[in-house]
């Protein structure tokens, strides 16, 4: 109904890149004091701080201090491989898709937020024109144009300050700190996961994985009533911190030299039962392929991971068993709900940072996510000063 | 991400009452050649045309030559009563929200159409901004602010030229006349009732009333392969109608002295069986107590009309047989299924217009459309020049 | 595929009455030492022990030592009232319809149990004939021929021994007392709702009531992650337990004199925003009402209580915002999923149990049970020894 | 609730082959006149006519004058592999499992029928004890001991004379011919697949395959309101009839050398826009690949038919457009429906049939049956005498 600037004047990842502010920092650079930084890839599979200018907030838009930023699996995996999906890095680029912060400037027209309000932000800016089916349907992580933060080309909010839209920024209440407040990205994953998969109360359930994402999936998954509850990794370390977190849940470590069929006897013989409802995070084919024998009939197989683009499965398996598989790609309109179980004690996120750093200690924030003998789940770049 | 203009400023009725051309026509005033016509209502039971300017197309939005308009039982309700629900008539009012016509002029950035395109027009324009829940979540006919043309306070459509935001006109194929176009609307209200009602392919049922909803709902249930469909009706005419536009269905002509559960023997005889699905087109209590005692275990009753404001129901029928009831309000995103629909000749929507007028004779084609002894169904203002 | 008895065949409730040992106590009168005893109502709003002879199974039944039974609030309804809807009390009838027990005997050809197992019997026994529309469709609680015992004219199981199908009775594992067992009665109600009104993790949720059901509600929504709860009642002392079992919920005390849409404001006021999701446990209309006008656009009004033959609602509130109400009616294949949740700690009912007597004293308990200075939750009746 | 006979007592195959009157009839043999006959087919790639004892029903069961039964695609390839999944020809067998026919004798307790009665078999009988979670749940298609008849080693219908169950005897009202009622098998697949596709009026459809169920799926996707339709197949031949039977379906050849994306193409430029629903009847990987690069933003893509145990499908592709698939096994609930469509005229299925036999010369009709060169569509064994 009015005529608006698109992603790519708005958000040009060239204006960053292209001002003269705009400045590498080596290892041993001291960032300027109070000058706004932010950790950069390339397709180089380098990672640095630079230093850039502290921006301005468009029409609509707000400027947040940000306060807490969790590192995911994704970002390493761009730093590492320079390319998601066909997401690829041709430039530097700001990661960061996991933010919260305080707003400290307010754009033009911004009328639903006030200065020194907490927020937690929502990493996919779609469209938002009526014109676009998948924004119109109310599934706007459809958008074929959102503009995901920290995924190429766009900038992320692993920064000091960063600019985003007013609409796509959600209060924090008070008893909701920044760091579970960044932690309800992930969280609203498996928020999307629980939905798709239509879990009931006294479901039994099985979690492929217990990563980050699986354990989000872990503790979504039991403040939903999932029971029995079981988990797989292929490691022990990643299955004890999933036992300390949620004590009844029962825990299967995955050999990989097992076939899917005898993986599958384990899980069952652990919950009890078949499974109903299967929430798979890991992508991998052999762990999904695992699921289906898992499943009763009718059972469900929600996949939340990315993996490989061609995968096997066993189809006489599913198909005798009228089973269903059901693909989750991010999230839509699962903040408020994350911030609402937070905030009401239902799902308690504080257990998942690991390790917490300052932005000007970023780089040594990444080598430790990246590095798995260093039993890290979430790291987190803070700034509570 | 931008600010927009609020509705109050792009359609505030006020601009057309208070411009120096406006001007009410009496009886046997001619309007200008050539001039921008409406007909309006008013507080005061009155009805009459005007002339008024011809409006220009605001950012976003395109000027549209209406070529055909239905009138609805709402437009003659809002004319005798001057309020639909909380929606009063408190001023000269132009009615018509079931419209389509051909793009005329293009307002600044539209993209999508150009001169010559042929339109239907979607009559509720929600804000659609991200902050707005029910927008969010692909809901739109939830929006609270929602502006529904020719409900007041907003214009509507039954006009020469009307201005409308691009976003919400849709695409009339070649083989889908204006007329059809403009019968649409009506039929997004049956869609929404389909949809919302779970309705399956062989499922027996009833639809409540013979009026244009109820029809254009038997005509969608048809196409939906409901089966067997029994429809009721107090006057016989409309039963006949119905029964000459689907000749497979049952009718059941209603006897008001007849008790609820004595009305639903009958249409359970006519359909051989219980009901699954009831579509209740009239909102009256009794239609729907009918329905209610109608209906098999876990039936669901379906209601898209709208009527008193507080309903007695068979409580303990629809408890014990665990029934659902679902509550329908108007549409969204049905409009590009609708056209989809009459394009590929699943529905035919034609023979549910009874009547055809000129814009100079609307008040003609009122009077016909508010007086049950003509028979009308469908009567349309159209200018096919 | 074969010929089964009928139900009248297998419980006849005539042949307890009309068999010679049939023998009504009086308050004063002891029952002979290891005699089989039930509590009986009648026609005549009387309420007695009686003796009566232990029966035997008969093929595929198994014959029950009772463990723990509780009072249920249709159990005083049929004692005072002689009749629940359209089943009337026409003679002696034992109650008794949230029965758990240990199996002593087996009938013929019973194959899934043996001697020693400890279950919670179904009340409700379909005639699983896959002749049956409602058994074959996997909604047997809608059988038109459902034997649910304790409601005329079947015989309840508040007695010493009682003779149930086998494929109505639900192992109890080691880990769930009989108690619990008897308890899962009334959750599988609760869970019944929670089913249908299609709640997910998150959602504001209203519970209309903290009676017995109200409250296996509660905690059944807190299970289910429901976030925030609001539960009403018209005592505080009934609103006070509610707080005890699930500290997070928010409780509002209902004020006849005040009008549903000032209730609701309250409600609306306690979440902090309007409701997603409202299980109705108290059949009365005015709280039907308030809930309609406490949830949000599309909310889900979910009806588990039975209450008045027709009722009114806000009809246009319901309207205009797109509400679903479902009836819910009893419970089916919920059995197995209630133990689950019990046996795997995410629900606890123990706290329910406020009273328990000996069924010797089991007049005393009904008293209790049926006067509400009492304060009484649930009343059971248990034979541990 | 009572002891019944098991499916080996019942319908012991050895019963038949070890009858003194058993006897294999070579392809010059003439049957005795008046005896019962059945095609066989054994574990050596062999099939015959045999003569064997006219049976008699066991009490709850009828004796079926087998009017018509259509040769299914399993029971060539069962012939011609001696398996079909996990089911193995161990020994002479029945085939037949799409019949119809006339009541003429009742076994003991049987009610529902009298002789003279017309119907068609539903052919899977599965236990329907309450004991049995799928038979409990309503989806008794997935009984693990289901007796499917035709499918090893149950004896199939392709006979003279059948005894059946009489709960999974369905009755044809008098407008529905035999013919019409074995044609009903085949339609309860589609119908199966239609009700887990979740497919609404209007949805833009591909149905991949033109063989007997992909016909059968399209005539009851038209019925059902989707529009576009498309179908695809490798041979014209079944395009042509494809658009002989529906006449605005959109036929799409497929070439085996083009790539799934490109054939996607082509499918999405037939219908104009991307595909909502997919209807998989061939059970090939690139056919459901092909489908996955069709489908819109959380497109259905149900998979109707059984193939290779193992296959790939374009995993990325479904996961980043949140795709589901489901998988569809056979049917339940479904015979009741597809009678209703066929008697009520939604659905015509005698185009279906090109080729009838004689039971005398149904090897004659499985050699046509087996040759693609016949270009038949349905082959059915009829006698109408």
């Amino acid at each position: 109904m009015s005529i608006r600037p698109t992603f790519e004047e708005l958000y040009d990842p060239r204006r960053t890149l292209d001002s003269p502010s705009y400045k590498i920092l080596g290892p041993n650079d001291k960032p300027t004091e109070g000058a706004n930084i932010g950790l950069f890839i390339n397709n180089r599979r380098d990672i640095h701080l630079a230093e850039m200018p502290k921006p301005s907030p468009a029409p609509g838009h707000v400027l947040v201090r940000m306060r807490a930023t969790g590192i995911c699996g994704s970002d390493v995996h761009l730093w590492h491989d320079g390319r998601i999906g066909h997401h690829v890095v041709n430039d530097d680029m700001c990661v960061g898709h996991e933010p919260a912060g305080e707003i400290v400037e307010l754009g033009e027209g911004v009328t639903q937020w006030k200065v020194g309000d907490r927020v937690a932000l929502e990493a996919g800016i779609p469209c938002f024109l009526a014109s676009c089916e998948q924004c119109r349907l109310g599934r706007y992580n459809g958008c074929p144009v959102l503009a995901f933060i920290g995924v190429p080309p766009w900038h992320g909010a692993l920064t000091r300050w960063h600019v985003h839209p007013q609409e796509w920024c959600h209060r924090l209440p008070d008893n909701v700190s920044y760091e579970e407040g960044a932690l309800c990205e992930p969280l609203t994953v498996a928020l999307s996961g629980i939905q798709e998969s239509g879990i009931m109360l006294g479901d039994p359930t099985l979690i492929g994985g217990a990563g980050p994402i699986g354990l989000a999936t872990l503790l979504a998954a039991r403040a939903a009533g999932a029971e029995p509850i079981v988990i797989t990794d292929l490691h022990q370390s990643r299955l004890d911190v999933a036992k300390s977190i949620v004590p009844t849940v029962k825990t299967v470590l995955i050999d990989p030299s097992v076939s899917q069929e005898d993986q599958a006897k384990k899980i069952v013989e652990a919950a009890g039962q078949e499974i109903s409802v299967a929430l798979e995070c890991t992508g991998f084919e052999g762990s999904i392929g695992t699921a289906a024998f898992c499943l009763r009939y009718k059972g469900c197989l929600t996949i939340l991971g990315v993996g490989r683009s061609i995968q096997s499965y066993p189809f006489m398996r599913l198909s005798l068993n009228e089973m269903s598989i059901k693909f989750v790609n991010r999230y839509a309109n699962q903040h408020a709900r994350a911030i609402r179980l937070v905030s009401g004690g239902v799902i308690d996120l504080k257990p998942l940072v690991t390790h917490r750093y300052k932005i000007e200690d970023a780089l040594e924030a990444f080598r430790v996510a990246a590095d798995p003998k260093q039993g890290a789940i979430k790291v987190h770049i803070q700034d509570l000063s």
